[in-house]
């Protein structure tokens, strides 16, 4: 059989959580907390399969948790959303980054992507037959270089992916960054899909710029996010995505046949939960600065570089004081002889520039990260 | 916005669910048990809850819940599988179905596809510029016949879709048809997929032809299945794909960007489930042969004709004595002025030919059947 997808092995998060646990690494790897969700959270999926909320949740998520999302919407991007014909609910991000892509994009198409990119977004793009145009961020900031998309836009352009918080490298995008996007999408037929995974988780005081703030973008955009991101649960597997009426009917006629519906116990845990307890992501950002604080404080003395750290739960580090190896190279020998698991950037490239640098996890208990610490201050 | 499934609306499943609620009607419609999953496999989520098992699982699934899935085919089908290459946990059948296609049907080809057909089907293959080629079933037993698959097969065929049981009808294949799919593969490219589902609900002493009985066709075929359906829980959406080692490759290719994992509190529950009651799926034969039995007996008095069901949990019945209505226009009759949701025929159709019957779920308690049975006795 030949393969549709040439590019495609294993995901490097899966290879490395396994080299994590055969060495007995430090998972600083693949991305998610390892501390609990919320009690009343676990609690009330609990309730929910006792009272019998086991059978199908409707396709497009239960009504009360569309809801809730529309309420958060508008509270904190002052957009009002209608929970009936502009918000579904999928089973994670990932199923929403695919559902969109698929919904709108098509054989022969080109959708523009910001290396380095989230590993799903490229097979995504290449399963529909059409094309992946990578445009690399500018290292160490990773902003946009917004000339350089005007050039890449074609008569073919048919989606601009791009993603803040941004994973890999935690750099957020500017309101002066979406008004660029704007103009240039502006009197053209292509659509916007942002990925907002990690939409409040960001520090030193700053604002999530979401696409949904933006009115003009907000019109011609699916915008991604993640209960796991922002419940500590990576492993319920419950996101959602927006976008306007017509965009989203497409999003659903695809959505209905990929998964139908998500774990219908969690949908009614999360009603309930964000229904009374409204305030927990507005604790995020400095439950995570704590810890993003305390990760630089700890490795500081080692003798990697730290990058800036905008948004996310990821510390870019600069590995070239230790090693010359390639990225995915000295991974390799860090979680074998050194202990930690990390993720190289070079798997997120096209074209990788051969940076040296790392992506360290920092959702992580002050246990785990000084246990991490330790060990890169050997190296 | 120009749809890229012109063909596709709102799933008729959501569609009648939705109007048995307006209307109050008892839900026969849309395929789910209104009891409920064990008591322990629910307490097992909890527990697992508890104890941390709320971030990722391994996207391939759990260890030993595909462990436990090796031992259950093996024992039910004397087919011995590699846990670790030949099985994929899935976000429900739904995923597995579209995950099996994306990963092999390429733009041109043709999949064969009986009718009625399940409604996933056809997007599936469309989305990947594939075209479905419909063979119909002939009612009332709703059969193959070969001949006419052997006179559909093309140099473009890339894979021929099988259900047994089959929904929406209860037909189940043979043991001579899979030797005649075999003969019609063979010397071929074709894979096959076959969706097996219901494998746990076969009537009257019967035994599930599992494609995986059938060494030659297993080497060259997906086999789709589903706890849903067989521990009363389909909101919980998790199921299986079993494939060999290349044909999985691909599979795990898609599926990690397609959804990456699925909910791993109830992978933890159901591998601890299957391994300390193996012998629950054996009950279902008998529990569900009681239900359908029973519910048979309660609605003998009315105007509907009852056809044979070999196996699922459907009755299929032709209602030409109450109306001459079409069954799309039937089913809204019914579920508005007879308070019985139930599901047509036509949507499941490429060219429906007309036929008069309706599709019923047995899935229930005595007091729902009860209920119904009261309302379509007076029609
Ligand atoms: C789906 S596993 C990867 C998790 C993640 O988002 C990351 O580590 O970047
Ligand atoms: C995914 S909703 C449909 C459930 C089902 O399998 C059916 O009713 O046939």
């Amino acid at each position: 059989i030949e393969t549709k997808l040439p590019k495609v092995g294993t995901t490097i998060f899966t290879v490395m959580s396994q080299l994590a646990v055969e060495h007995k690494a430090v998972n600083l790897g693949q991305g998610f907390p390892d501390f609990e969700p919320p009690q009343p959270l676990r609690d009330a999926i609990t309730r929910a399969m006792a009272e019998g909320r086991n059978q199908y949740a409707p396709g497009i998520g239960l009504q009360p948790l569309r809801e809730q999302i529309a309420l958060k919407t508008e509270r904190l991007y002052g957009h009002k959303l209608d929970p009936n014909t502009e918000i579904t609910v999928t089973s994670g991000a990932t199923e929403a980054l695919f559902a969109a892509i698929a919904a709108v994009v098509r054989a022969g198409d080109e959708v523009i992507v910001f290396d380095p990119a989230y590993d799903s977004y490229e097979p995504a793009i290449e399963l529909q037959g059409a094309r992946a145009v990578h445009i690399p961020l500018q290292a160490p900031s990773f902003g946009i270089d917004w000339q350089r998309v005007r050039d890449a836009v074609t008569p073919k352009t048919r989606m601009i992916l791009i993603n803040s918080p941004h994973n890999p490298t935690g750099a957020v995008l500017s309101a002066a960054d979406l008004d660029e996007l704007a103009a240039i999408v502006r009197d053209t037929e292509i659509v916007v899909l942002s990925d907002e995974v990690y939409e409040h988780i960001v520090y030193d005081g700053a604002q999530h710029e979401s696409v949904l703030r933006h009115a003009e973008l907000a019109a011609r955009s699916f915008v991604v996010s993640s209960f796991g991101k922002t419940y500590h649960c990576t492993g319920w597997k419950l996101g959602y995505a927006v976008a306007p009426k017509a965009l989203s009917a497409e999003f659903r006629k695809v959505h209905q046949y990929l998964t139908f519906c998500t774990f219908h116990p969690a949908q009614v845990a999360f009603a309930e939960f964000m229904a009374s307890t409204p305030g927990h992501y507005l604790e995020l950002p400095s439950f995570y600065q704590v810890k993003r604080d305390r990760f630089r404080e700890l490795i500081k003395p080692s003798r990697f570089k730290l990058l800036d750290v905008p948004g996310g739960y990821f510390q870019l580090v600069d590995y070239s004081a230790i090693s010359d190896k390639d990225d995915v190279a000295f991974c390799e020998w860090m979680v074998k002889e050194g202990g930690v698991a990390a993720i190289p950037l070079t798997p997120f490239y096209d074209k990788a520039p051969g940076t040296h640098y790392l992506r360290l996890c920092f959702a992580k208990s002050d246990a785990t990260m000084e246990a991490a610490a330790e060990r890169l201050c050997k190296l």
